[in-house]
């Protein structure tokens, strides 16, 4: 239970702001996680095992924070632009639901309202009905925290909280087409999750149910299956919702009722949490949620992990994605921003959602050298060169934040 | 050491026309397998557990047919276009060579010959020179065999000795290029396997050396990577040649020897394996060699292992693709061939040597009901109903060979 336990509660609490709540009852109910991570951690915990419940990831390739928040190392990032199932980072709100619900899948439910004819839907039902199969960033909102001067509380991830997944599953439109259409008014899409809320504590105050506008129907999937197998508990199976383009919390796991609503949410996820705060301010409703992603990218090799190189020919390798927006160009600079030539798009495009591979090559001197990369996307916005502060660390797309030092010898 | 054992010996034999050496020498070198398969085999042998090399695959996405033959079920075949590393089929002529070949992947080398600058190269060096990424169909050129009427001998794969994956590495154009180009007149580019051959065996009789047309370098690479991760060492890594188009058994495996040339190996797998020979006759230079893959498609769901359908709609779903094109269009017919109905291609596109995947919504009434579908490739040119009869029972490609019966109650 440990490694399962809530082990994010300190970062909740602030979030939720239910902390007499939650220490009084909550953890009373479930086990508190010794791990239980109170602050930004200065160095990967390299050396934590895997979390039972996925233990099938490989290990070389995850540095586990906490029970249920581990990152893809940038080291294991490949070159083939689909990010393998167990190398996908982990990011649970709350402990995974326990493995018979995929025991299965096919008989899964999910209620549908806002719809003329509501009903409570089969993952069989959901297959016999349509099929789309989509390639996305998944991204936590949180990814590139722990590049924050500030320190935010939080995970202090810094690229590896993302990962590029081809997922397949019955299109939101066609569900709703097919119970008569969505409510007039409904301008939400608000999902809420499978996992089993502990007793004692206000469910509002921990469960995962959040809202998109309803625009995000459009490319949205009932997802049953992800890189080419049934989605892993883990990972949200047997049914999750895909937002293309939306930072990974809206994508909620084991989705059990999917809603068109005239509001958002009011569960704190969605009220308080996962806002774009001003710096020392708590979560509003009035402040901007961690809704469509932002144009992104990095350098995964070299890397901070790699050492030094030898001089001479290097390929610096690397990925970019436009969050809504298709990539047309990413650029390097080794001369801090000043000046700035095209990186080589590589390989596959798998769609506006996915990212794209790039590579750069250049030939490099002995000593220190400074190399950074910025995403132009079709509509020619430039990926930005600063962040914008806020209390939980989200959305950080500074490409000046994520530049990378590297010692060639 | 069982179940890496020579276990399709009696094929080799009949192929390699060495059988007496084989006999003598071979086996007694090596353990000869007491899973030999010395004909075709009427039900998949379901139940045997995976060998010890391959023991991350996904056992029940797996027909273990031998030691080095494991056939993808029909029924693991996802949606998501690539078929993710733990699924893909297992075809080795070879037992694979020790694990240590893959403790320093880096340091593995591989000599460029039939350039003006022949040179040995590692692939970290590799590595320094260029980057390309390609999604390609993976297929053994038996994957079909179990559908010969013939019954020829080999193993008898129905659809899964083929798989869609990602590979990352150096263009073979460009290591050529770096050393100086092509010698004038090479018309050939053949690939050398890393295999450690049986002592007592004239090495020409086993030895896995392969040549193909040297305009398949165009397109061709010298792999490290598969779906996002070092190739494993039982899909040929440190370092494989990828040939684009080409039927599996050109894709070498572990390469250590990469040369420009005149004349096609005269290694018995090139010479007199490996041939359309007509039926009943051995194989020869003279007849076509497995090159090139012809185009196909095929039907996963619902499939033989689905058991009956419920009546009403129902998504048929399966792949296609077209050898050296892309993919125009996949139809399906319901009327055994008379009438055909275009399918939805589904998903991302990864490009004309990839394969794509199709979805068919049909209404079905109770009873038996065949299906079957074909390709039409980007040049106009449709799959063929029939199939090529071949000693070997390669390249089947037949729609009508790869009809599926569903019941449906």
């Amino acid at each position: 239970m440990k490694e399962n336990g809530i082990d994010n509660l300190p970062r909740r609490k602030l979030l939720a702001n239910t902390a007499g709540v939650l220490a009084a009852g909550g953890l009373a109910g479930w086990s508190a996680s010794a791990g239980a991570q109170t602050g930004p951690v200065a160095a990967p915990a390299a050396a934590r095992p895997l979390p039972a419940y996925v233990a099938w990831k490989d290990p070389g390739a995850m540095i586990v924070h906490t029970g249920n928040t581990l990152e893809t190392r940038r080291s294991a990032f490949g070159t083939s632009v689909i990010t393998p199932n167990e190398q996908v980072y982990i990011r649970n709100n709350l402990p995974p639901p326990g493995a018979e619900i995929v025991a299965d899948r096919d008989a899964w439910e999910v209620t549908i309202e806002g719809v003329r004819q509501p009903r409570t839907l089969t993952v069989k039902a959901l297959k016999s009905l349509n099929l789309e199969t989509i390639a996305t960033v998944l991204q936590c909102s949180g990814n590139g925290r722990g590049l924050f001067p500030s320190k935010p509380s939080g995970t202090p991830w810094q690229v590896g909280a993302a990962a590029c997944v081809v997922w397949s599953g019955v299109p939101v439109w066609a569900v709703a087409e097919m119970l008569g259409g969505v409510v007039d008014g409904m301008i939400y899409l608000t999902g809420t999750g499978g996992e089993k809320l502990p007793d004692g504590i206000d469910p509002k105050s921990v469960m995962v149910e959040r809202s998109v506008p309803v625009a995000a129907m459009a490319d949205a999937l009932l997802a049953w299956e992800m890189n080419g197998v049934p989605i892993s508990l883990a990972h949200g199976g047997p049914l999750r919702l895909i937002v293309p383009g939306y930072n990974g919390v809206n994508n909620v796991k084991y989705i059990k009722r999917l809603a068109f609503t005239r509001e958002q949410s009011d569960a704190a996820i969605q009220k308080t949490g996962y806002r774009m705060s001003p710096p020392g301010e708590k979560g509003d409703p009035s402040q901007p949620s961690v809704w469509e992603m932002t144009s992104k990218s990095w350098i995964n090799s070299p890397g901070p992990e790699s050492g030094p190189v030898a001089a001479g020919l290097v390929q610096v390798k690397g990925v970019g994605f436009g969050g809504m927006q298709a990539v047309r160009a990413i650029d390097v600079s080794v001369d801090d921003g000043r000046s700035w030539k095209p990186a080589r798009l590589v390989g596959p495009d798998l769609g506006k959602y996915a990212w794209r591979q790039f590579v750069f090559p250049i030939s490099l001197a002995p000593g220190i050298h400074t190399l950074v990369c910025r995403v132009t996307d079709t509509q020619g916005r430039v990926q930005a060169e600063g962040r914008t502060e806020n209390t939980g660390g989200y959305s950080n797309s500074s490409w000046r934040d994520h530049a990378i030092k590297v010692t060639v010898v």
